[in-house]
């Protein structure tokens, strides 16, 4: 999946060989820090992937192309912990509500989906979800039941796909070493080290909203006490502002409508600083994102979350680390899901563009 | 420095070609659990580096050739809190020491020294080592004013050097995913990720000590209160045996005349698998590798901290990690020096040897 700039560069010229991209000249008057690069618009016609955010209580995808454009969404509501096999119908559905909006010429060449848990590196295995309470869950296979078995369906944590967005796409562009730090119900982390993800033996790096952080504190699900997600999850924030168990799965609306922090929305923010001084010490990252409802909390609280870090970690690292609001908002995970499920077309165009057109000939 | 096979295999040709290594058939009988290679065995006179394990309290330095063996061996004592000025004089003089006893043809290609310390990716900076009383030390300029100019000389973190050696010499051989974590005074990781160093965005990367681990703890010389370092570092297991203040710079030797572990030292042995669980939530390795008087430690309370670890590690990374002694003893700093001494020499014998002949000449 990393990919250097030479290797996109005859990458683009190989997809332009099979009609999947134009380039166009940059605009006049564009600044850019970079040196100048050609602007690859992708085709709407050509190849396109459709990408997926299961969230608690929805799913969110869309119909994207080469590039990042997206193309077309759509939005279901799922229960809050909802069955597997009946998420996996609903999101078949969204894809063949997006792909039958496409233009006739223009082929589905993969679905990438994010889900909030501990996904295996191989084989598209969700093997826990905490918020969906799911365990051990088959999901890339219940999804690809539903669609043209020539279709891959490609599955990773979704704070992983978020940091490969932004790494690509967003804040973090240029920036080899970076943390996605995703609030959703609970909190996950993906980890860009040396300009590739970290994955772990397993695929399950990144949990860091387990590390130890008050031995003393509340009783976490995976089973221990004070967890950092017990302290600046989305249960104890609001309980923080006094909100009702039903806004858990969309605090990052409610934070939303907070003009200014009451002084326990501030406290969170510190232990959100402390915590996050802990991954800088173990990872020296350049740039810290802040996704889900961290992203509407920092707008509130980022000034003590950056003296929290600021006076937490060592001063070497955090000399150099920049905490940030994603580069692309809400989608992070979704444009990282679809970078994913382009990524075999990326790594082999002419075998799957030509699959591609054969199945649909 | 990450080389794989074939890499290996081109450049053993070219080395031989320069006269810097000799294969010779495998032993016959030796069981090996991977596909027989022959064994390339350095030429005594040929290239060779020199590498330094800076502790505290002396220096440890070696004579070693391509492939890790070590020809010869040198230590010299300093002072706890040593003059970096004078500790560059005695570092030289070891060099200097071992390349005097070496065979008439062998040319020294390159110093590697191992600091207790936080040290940047770039320049050879110590940027604190906290053990030693050092800040901003430009350590590897210092060592290299004794040396013939043309003699690189290059720094790392102690434990960032075990990592290497332990991946490509030790127990991690064939492991991409590994952490080797290091107690001396205070306590220090090096990650393997993916197969490659982690460094970090400035080089900081594995500063484990640090984590947060019991708020209401003790003051830790960071500056915060509770590091995992005031639980499991020296000091704390000093006086958890008893032992008085001169012994906690070679609390490994202290260590190994116990023959079984007080309930003190397995209460520390818990907090070490806790602390642990931590890293492996956010890493997901294959495999831990304890080194320093961790090592000692670990053969006391090994059951302790073991289970500690599976406990509170999460359900998917903790089926698939295991916690080791190092392969190579009380060696992994040292061989992890020389093998980033000879780096340089790897990625292009011809210029590097040829220039050495040269200077020599
Ligand atoms: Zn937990
Ligand atoms: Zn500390």
């Amino acid at each position: 999946m990393a990919l250097n700039r030479s290797t996109i560069a005859a990458l683009v010229g190989e997809l332009e060989a099979l009609g999947a991209t134009e380039q166009v000249a940059p605009e006049a008057g564009r600044r850019s820090a970079g040196r100048p690069s050609p602007v690859v618009r992708a085709d709407s016609a050509g190849p396109y992937v459709v990408a997926a955010d299961v969230g608690v209580g929805r799913i969110r995808a869309a119909r994207i192309l080469l590039g990042g454009e997206v193309a077309a969404r759509a939005t279901a509501r799922v229960p809050d912990r909802p069955d597997p096999v009946e998420t996996a119908a609903v999101l078949a559905g969204l894809v063949e509500e997006l792909t039958a909006s496409a233009p006739p010429r223009a082929t589905l060449v993969g679905v990438g989906v994010g889900v909030p848990g501990v996904i295996a590196k191989t084989g598209g295995v969700v093997r826990v979800a905490p918020n969906l309470d799911w365990r051990d869950v088959a999901f890339s296979e219940l999804v690809a039941a539903h669609l043209d078995p020539s279709v891959p369906v490609l599955l990773d944590n979704d704070a992983n796909l978020g940091a490969l967005a932004e790494h690509l796409r967003g804040v973090g562009v240029g920036v080899d070493d970076l943390v996605y730090v995703i609030g959703l119900v609970g909190v996950g982390a993906g980890f860009i080290v040396g300009g590739a993800p970290l994955l772990g033996a397993g695929g399950y790096a990144g949990e860091i909203g387990h590390m130890r952080y008050r031995p003393d504190g509340e009783a976490c699900h995976c089973g221990n006490r004070g967890c950092w997600e017990t302290e600046v999850g989305a249960v104890a924030i609001a309980r923080a502002i006094g909100a009702p168990a039903e806004q858990v799965s969309h605090l990052d609306e409610v934070l939303d409508d907070f003009d200014r922090a009451p002084e326990a929305l501030r406290e969170i923010g510190r232990h959100i600083g402390v915590g996050l001084a802990s991954a800088v010490n173990l990872f020296n990252p350049r740039l810290v994102v802040l996704g889900g409802y961290l992203r509407s909390l920092y707008r509130l609280v980022g000034d003590d979350v950056d003296t929290a870090l600021e006076e937490r970690a060592l001063r070497a690292p955090s000399q150099t680390v920049t905490v940030s609001l994603p580069g692309l908002g809400d989608d992070s995970v979704l444009l990282g899901a679809a970078e994913m499920a382009f990524a075999p077309v990326l790594a082999d165009p002419v075998t799957v563009l030509s699959g591609a057109d054969e199945v649909r000939a």
